[in-house]
């Protein structure tokens, strides 16, 4: 998948965060979906970029710029938002959740930086982290179950940024049978049933039509057509010297 | 966020997953979205009831059911679906995006159960794992770095099954100021620059628009409008009083 460039636009901010591993994870996500910049307000452990579990995310670990304070990680920033797991804290921002706020984000990438903060893991980011955001953002939880994962919370917010509703589906390999080829399909299979001496098959008037629309269900590719075709005749082929061999 | 009744139809199997830690992270995940039911195939580490980072998670855990096949798990299940990275195997399944796939996994589930298959963390699902699905599904991610941790991976998954585009934003505490605040605001402001002998007030001609142009873009809030007007009005006299000083 190709990464817009908007996407060099957006800052991901860890603020306090204590356990090297889930700055890792964050610099993984951060590689799979294609944002490269990853700033730290006063990690907990200067040793991070070593973090073990960011496989694939050297790079962007090597990368990564360390600040002490918020309003230097965020000073070259037009937009700085906060992620919080809407507790019970008494909010004084506009609070949106993940599907809106990150379409604002894209919106703004277009023009200037962003810059995306995440919290500690035991506290979330504190009100003064929050005093230098222009709102904040949530994902959608189970109220029973609000605090993610940071690493799991990182990834889910840049997933969102680079969905793209309009991505569509890479179609199975081979072509899906033609009319004709279905019904081959019809006709073979009506002649194992024969050859079977399938009960129906002179019983009911709509069986031929039941088994046509049958075949048409399975929405074969030209390939497994021709597949089961072989199924059908070498069964064919033994029910009939079966019967030979008892006549 | 309340969860709909159909997330009880999806179940989670992790296939021959060898760190507890990345199961817990997957039933985190599980619960802050609200699908409970794990299923394990093969585990390595028969203590995964115990992994470390399931926050949360506890009662996911507790409830996960061990199966020694991927046939056994998916038994009950009418439609089954195979997650991958999309390296360079050469797939047989039609492999759609999770955008597009999520959707025909919510529908499917206000009919039937459906099973989301997660392979190891070092080689994914084998051929034989993705011989149970219906179809494939892949998280679209940066050409160069494809992988994803399994817990980051699960927690994209289940965000787009249950994310809503129709989310609306919550709005921000308080009302937005009316006209007559605006304009008060607008009046007090005009007051406070010609306290302070702002040059531009008697030369140009416009300046009293863009002024009234620039608070409308404020956005503000009634409460703010209050809190900034005191703020002018503080001001205003402390000018006035050092005028009077001064005179």
């Amino acid at each position: 998948m190709p990464v817009p460039a908007e996407f060099d636009g957006l800052r991901v901010v860890l603020v306090d965060v204590r356990n090297p591993l889930n700055i890792g994870a964050a610099a993984r996500a951060m590689s799979n979906f294609g944002f490269p910049h990853l700033r730290l307000v006063n990690p907990y452990d200067v040793a991070f970029r070593n973090a073990r579990s960011a496989v694939g995310a050297a790079a962007t670990l090597a990368t990564a710029e360390v600040y002490k304070t918020v309003a230097e990680a965020v000073a070259d920033c037009s937009l700085v938002v906060g992620t919080t797991a809407v507790g019970h804290r008494d909010l004084q921002h506009s609070l949106v959740r993940l599907e809106k706020g990150a379409g604002a984000i894209r919106t703004h990438l277009a023009a200037g930086f962003c810059a995306l903060l995440f919290g500690s893991e035991k506290f979330g980011l504190s009100k003064l982290d929050m005093s230098h955001c222009h709102w904040l953002m949530h994902i959608p939880t189970r109220d029973e179950h609000t605090s993610m994962n940071l690493g799991q919370a990182v990834a889910v917010c840049l997933y969102e940024l680079m969905r793209d509703p309009s991505a569509v589906e890479k179609p199975a390999k081979g072509n899906p049978a033609s009319s004709v080829e279905l019904e081959r399909m019809t006709d073979t299979l009506l002649n194992a049933l024969r050859a079977s001496e399938y009960p129906k098959l002179n019983t009911s008037k709509s069986f031929h039509g039941a088994v046509r629309r049958l075949v048409r269900r399975l929405r074969l590719q030209q390939g497994d057509a021709v597949f089961l075709l072989g199924m059908l005749r070498q069964m064919i082929w033994k029910m009939k010297k079966n019967e030979d061999a008892e006549g």
